[in-house]
This record gives C-alpha cells, sequence and structure tokens, in this order.
C-alpha cells in the first residue's frame, strides 16, 4: 500500500488554507470517480456525543466534503455513531483507534478530520502523537483548531516530509484579501433568516441544516451559509469560520459569503448560521453575524434543561426571553420561533415545553431534531406567508 | 552619521509584536539618559488632522512612548501641528518630506511612524516609497496597519538588512499564548467606565485621556487600559488592539489587560477605551468591549456634526439617545454622560448643544477638549458621589 500511496504523495498540493477544496487520497476502485469525495476518519478521543466533540457530531449527521468512515473514540469503541448520538442507527461506526480505523477499510482513508472543538481552541499534547502517526500512514489533515496545525513546526515538517495536506479551517484570508461591510447585502433579494442560540454547542447549525433541507425539498430554494468551522467542514459552499477572523473584517467578510451566495444561487431563503450567544459574556460573535447579515428573522436555538453556559460553570444560561429582548434590542430584526435542544429531556418534558414555551413566548416552538421537520416549516410560514409565492411552484 | 549610526545598529533587536518596549536607537547627547524615551517622526502624507490621520493627531496629544519630533505632511508644511489641530501652538512642526525631518534634527530620529489609520487598513504604494527610505535611514519602524509590516517580504528584508525593528501594533499574540474570558474582572475593585461612542475617528480616545489625566490630578488613580492602535502607540501600558485579536479572545484578552492594571496598579478607576460604535455595521468590537470590561458605567462621545458614519457616506448616524439605549439593552450598565467632538461646530453651537442636549437626555453633557476638565470630573462625581471615599485623600 504505501508504494501505490507515494506514488499519488506526489501530486499533492502544498498545505493551504480552508479556502481550498478537499483533497482525494486514493485512486483506487473505492475512489475512481470524479464526483468521489475524500473519505476521512473522525478523531474524537472521549469527546464523542459530548459538547467539545461538537465537529464529530455534526459531521457524523451531515458531511457533503467529506465521506465519514469511522469516528475513533476508545470510550465508545465497538458501538453506532447514529445510536450513540441520536438513537438511530447509521452506517459509521466507533473505533479504538487510528489502527483500528485504517485496518477495516480496503484501502487508507484520504483525511484524518480532527472532531474536537475546545474552548481553549488548542491541540492537547495527547492527540499530537496520534495526529503525526495519521500523517505518518499518509492521511491529509483537516483541523478546525484555532492554533493552527500549519504553523507547528514539528506538524508542518512531517506533513511536508510526507507530503500530505494541512487544511486549518479557520485560517482567514490575509488581511489584504479580506473585505470590510459596505452594505451591500441590503441589496440581496434572499429573506434572511438567522439561526442564533443561548449557547454555544447548543444546535444551531443542526437546525440551520434541517431547515434548510426542509425548505429545498419544498422547492424553496435555501442556502446554508456557515460561520463555523463544523459547517465550513461539512462542506458548506459559503461561509467564513468568523471566530478567526479579525474583528475589522468580520462584518465585511459575512455580508460578502452572503452577496456571494445570492449572486451564484439566486436562493430564495439563506439561512445564516449563528455562533454562541449575543448574550454570552466569552463568545458574542453573533453581534458580528447580525450587523453582517443584517437578517429579516432570527430562529432562536435554547436548551431548556442546560444550567449554565457550556464550559463556565459560573455562568447561568438565559432565559429565551431575555435573549429575544436582547436580539430585538440590538438589531432591526424580529424573533420568528424558538427551537430546543432536548438533552437531558424526556419525550413527555419535550412535549410539555413545546407546549408551555409556546404559550409563554407567543412563539412557534418546536425542536428540529425529534419533531417532524413541518413544524419548522410551519414556522417560517408563519412569519412568511407570502414566501412560497416568491417562488411560485413551491408551497409550505 | 551613517557609521555611528551602524555601530549602534548592531546592538538592536530583531522585528517583534506590540508587546515589545519601544527602541532607542541613538545613544549621543540626546539620548544619553537610561530613562530618555526614542524619538519618533510621524508620516501623515496629506491626512493630517485629518479622520484617517487618527493615529498622527492622537500622537501629537499625547505620546508616552515615543517623544514626536514632527509630523511629515506637504499639504500643512511648514505649519504647527498644534495650531492645525486644536488652535494650540506645541512644539511640533510639520514639515513637507522625510528628508525636511532628518535635517532638522541634530541626530538621525530613532523611529518613523506610520501615522495613519486608513480603514481598509492597508498600506499605500505610494506610501512603500517613504518607508523604505526610513529603514535605509536607519530608523525603526512603528506600525499599526492590519497589513502586517514585518510579512512584507520586501520591507521585513529591507528592515534585516539596516537590522532595525518594525513593532506592528496590530500583530496579536500566538493564540496559544491568547486567555479566554473567565469572569475574574467581576473581582476588579476598581470602578470600571468604557468610553463609547456613536462612530469610527470621533474622540473617545482622547476624551478617555483627558478624562485619566484629570482623575489623576485629584488624586484619583486612573489606569487607562487602551483597545486600539493609537492608544498602545501612545504608551498605554495595560490594552489590546481588538480589531486584530480573533473573536474568540477578544473578550478574554481584554478582561486579561484589566485584571492585570487591576493587580499591577490598584487603581481606583479603570478607563476603558472603545472601539467603533456599538450601532456600526462594520465595526462592532464594542460589543467585546461590554462584555469583556463589564463596566460600571459609559461616557458616550458623539459629533453631533457629523452626518454619516466616517467612511460610508451611505450610513447616517445615530442619535445620542438611540446609542444610549442600545448600549443599555445590550449591557448592565449605565450611560453616564455625553462628551461632543466639536467638528464643524462653532463656539456659541458647542455651548448650545451641551444646554440642549444635556435637557434633552437628561444627562450631563460636556467636551473634553473646548471645556474645563471639571465638567468632565463634575460628569463622574454625579454619577458616583462617593468615589473619593475609595481614596480618602481625593475628592472631585
Amino acid at each position: 500500500m504505501n508504494s501505490e500511496i507515494q506514488t499519488i504523495d506526489t501530486v499533492r498540493l502544498p498545505a493551504r488554507g480552508a479556502q481550498a477544496p478537499p483533497v482525494i487520497l486514493n485512486t483506487t476502485a473505492q475512489s475512481s470517480s470524479l464526483t468521489q469525495i475524500p473519505t476521512g476518519v473522525v478523531y474524537c478521543e472521549g469527546n464523542f456525543a459530548k459538547i467539545d466533540g461538537k465537529t464529530a457530531n455534526g459531521l457524523v449527521r451531515h458531511s457533503e466534503a467529506y465521506r465519514i468512515v469511522s469516528v475513533i473514540d476508545s470510550t465508545h469503541s465497538g458501538e453506532n455513531t447514529g445510536l450513540v448520538l441520536d438513537d438511530v442507527i447509521n452506517d459509521i461506526p466507533i473505533v479504538e483507534s487510528l489502527k483500528t480505523a485504517i485496518a477495516r477499510e480496503t484501502s487508507m482513508p484520504d483525511t484524518f478530520i480532527y472532531g474536537m472543538a475546545p474552548s481553549t481552541g488548542r491541540l492537547s499534547t495527547a492527540d499530537r502523537g496520534v495526529l503525526l502517526d495519521a500523517i505518518a500512514h499518509g492521511m491529509n489533515i483537516v483541523s478546525g483548531l484555532h492554533e493552527y496545525l500549519s504553523d507547528d513546526v514539528e506538524i508542518a515538517r512531517a506533513a511536508s516530509d510526507r507530503q500530505v495536506t494541512i487544511r486549518d479551517i479557520r485560517r482567514p484570508k490575509a488581511s489584504k484579501d479580506m473585505r470590510l461591510f459596505n452594505g451591500s447585502v441590503a441589496n440581496v433579494h434572499a429573506l434572511r433568516i438567522a439561526v442564533l442560540g443561548t449557547d454555544c454547542a447548543i444546535g444551531k447549525r443542526t437546525t440551520a441544516t434541517v431547515l434548510a433541507r426542509a425548505l429545498n425539498a419544498k422547492g424553496i430554494k435555501t442556502v446554508l451559509v456557515g460561520t463555523g468551522q463544523t459547517g465550513l467542514m461539512q462542506g458548506a459552499k459559503y461561509g467564513v469560520a468568523m471566530d478567526a477572523v479579525p474583528p475589522q473584517f468580520c462584518c465585511g467578510e459575512l455580508e460578502g459569503a452572503i452577496v456571494a451566495a445570492s449572486e451564484a444561487e439566486q436562493p430564495d431563503v439563506i439561512l445564516i448560521e449563528g455562533q454562541g450567544a449575543l448574550s454570552h459574556p466569552a463568545f458574542c460573535t453573533s453581534a458580528f453575524i447580525l450587523r453582517g447579515s443584517q437578517p429579516d428573522a432570527v430562529i432562536l436555538q435554547h436548551a431548556p434543561k442546560r444550567s449554565h453556559r457550556c464550559d463556565f460553570p459560573n455562568m447561568p444560561m438565559p432565559t429565551p426571553a431575555s435573549e429575544i429582548a436582547l436580539i430585538e434590542a440590538f438589531a432591526d430584526t424580529k424573533v420568528i420561533g424558538v427551537t430546543l435542544n432536548h438533552e437531558g429531556m424526556s419525550e413527555a418534558e419535550i412535549t410539555n415545553t413545546i407546549a408551555a414555551q409556546g404559550e409563554k413566548l407567543g412563539l412557534p416552538v418546536t425542536d428540529a431534531l425529534s419533531r417532524p421537520a413541518a413544524q419548522l416549516l410551519a414556522m417560517v410560514a408563519a412569519a412568511y406567508p407570502g414566501l412560497q409565492q416568491r417562488n411560485p411552484m413551491a408551497a409550505i
């Protein structure tokens, strides 16, 4: 296998930024089609289905840029990712180690994806060895860490020696290539809906992905603009990893992604993924998201059973009502509904909370994962009954 | 002169980040004292006293880190910086060119400071030649541009050949050295007042500087925490160039600077410089400033005659009332007064506007530059009548 890989290695590209497309390693039977996407093993040791494993969790649920073949997490070894995550079986197993992940494939997986998003944004020393091992096996590396792996002397040298690529999703463009906000987003015709939340890692991207799929299935052309590393890894065609862009350019770069999506796709709806929470003391990038996208409407994702901000035991969660008031005071927009993250909730609690919160807030409330997508569509249709008229073929 | 400089060159430091202290070039009579600060020539061609010349304007008004010997702007050649800027003569002339700036000194100035802050954050090609000429003369370079001069191959090579330093004020620390917000700012004892504004380049830093000086003169120990490149160039001991820090770390890095100032200086008051405007569609870094500093109070700087946002003719200015409502909705704080930027106003208009706005807003209003500092002090005393009791020796 090594000689075959090394032959292919010689045509590989050097380490690149997030804008570059994924790279296919194998040209064997498995990867012979031009439309084939690269395979990926997701590394999520000790964190799968947990909050800091949100990149792995997201890739298991949805991935257009990589075909995920397995997830590494020895604490769930032998289990099925879909069952562990969402109680629905899928075809992605959880394996003990990188060695097991490689052994079960007929050819070397193309890509090693670092699937954790620790709040520090840094690579642990324990994980470094596994990453270097993947490089030694000739796998390309994808990472959403704030600490750019291509700047790490040891890792960059290993990648160069082995001629594999490092895709640092969060690495922003050079400042000379970034744009300032100029107000052109006001000329975008598509309805713009931002999916914000009351905390980090609470399901904003998941809800936005489910809603985009449901709207498209109804013939209402919808594009999701990603703002975080997971969405970009999943293959979002438009977006920017906002948390790594200098604030000077945050609003402008997001506006640019929305304008580009509008021009290229002429969608009826553009969904914008939120980040953190507008009220969050540490992570309020949603301020830039509201300014840069100037959304017509906002959907708010909330986890009723979460007692404090993720990773911050001393910071209590806001209520949906207070977050809605904050969002509507901060930006000229309106919150059209609330979606739940049902972590820690029984089926009955979900039902009761949907009813109680809907009553209390006077807004549609649903759960994108446990309730039919029709309820999400109804939330949008209630706010925009004329939406289907933008596209005469569509009706929500 | 050249041989003398080259001898000294050999002991200079390599190119460094914003955290490093300024470097003194000369060891001649002019610079013989250990406490002597380096001399600086500020380059502001075509922009002195204008909005994009705000770095030069700020350094002329206040500089602790460099002794400014002249400003280069051929459109004001032969004039006095103080007269042009504030109608008050000072000892810093405006000269035609770098050649003139050098010729009028008895020894080579230590530092060439790029004194403009274009909204693009980039070096114009026209200015590149002057900068390379300064390097050829052995001057160290200071820049607040987003485009780091030490990353520019031509400039970095010239600096290395000539053994001069490049201080890129905006270059953030490596992500591994940055900190996340952790709430420790809540334990800071000093009264925290943020000076925010209704636009960019409107006088927030100037008002904060005047207020800090006035409070210190009254025996109320006050530290100003800078958040922009000009404040750091002026020699702010504590601060961070927020517009260049990844959003992930913005709140945490500012909190860190405030906690450091509190621990080292044990001040009664910490003033925090704002950036842009919370309502600004393009530049809303003040969201991070409010979250990271958790201020007890806010002073709002406003320019009544400014018709649109600086550099954005299609964006109207907000009113002080709307900005105050936004700030108080966004953060658990209160606006205790409004300070004016009197650009385009007659003396009578300033007087009338102070009275009218004070009446309308029900808040103290003053102008830090044209009115006595006692009025600024009274604004703080009205909100915090017990402030002097924190320091029994002081009384506002």
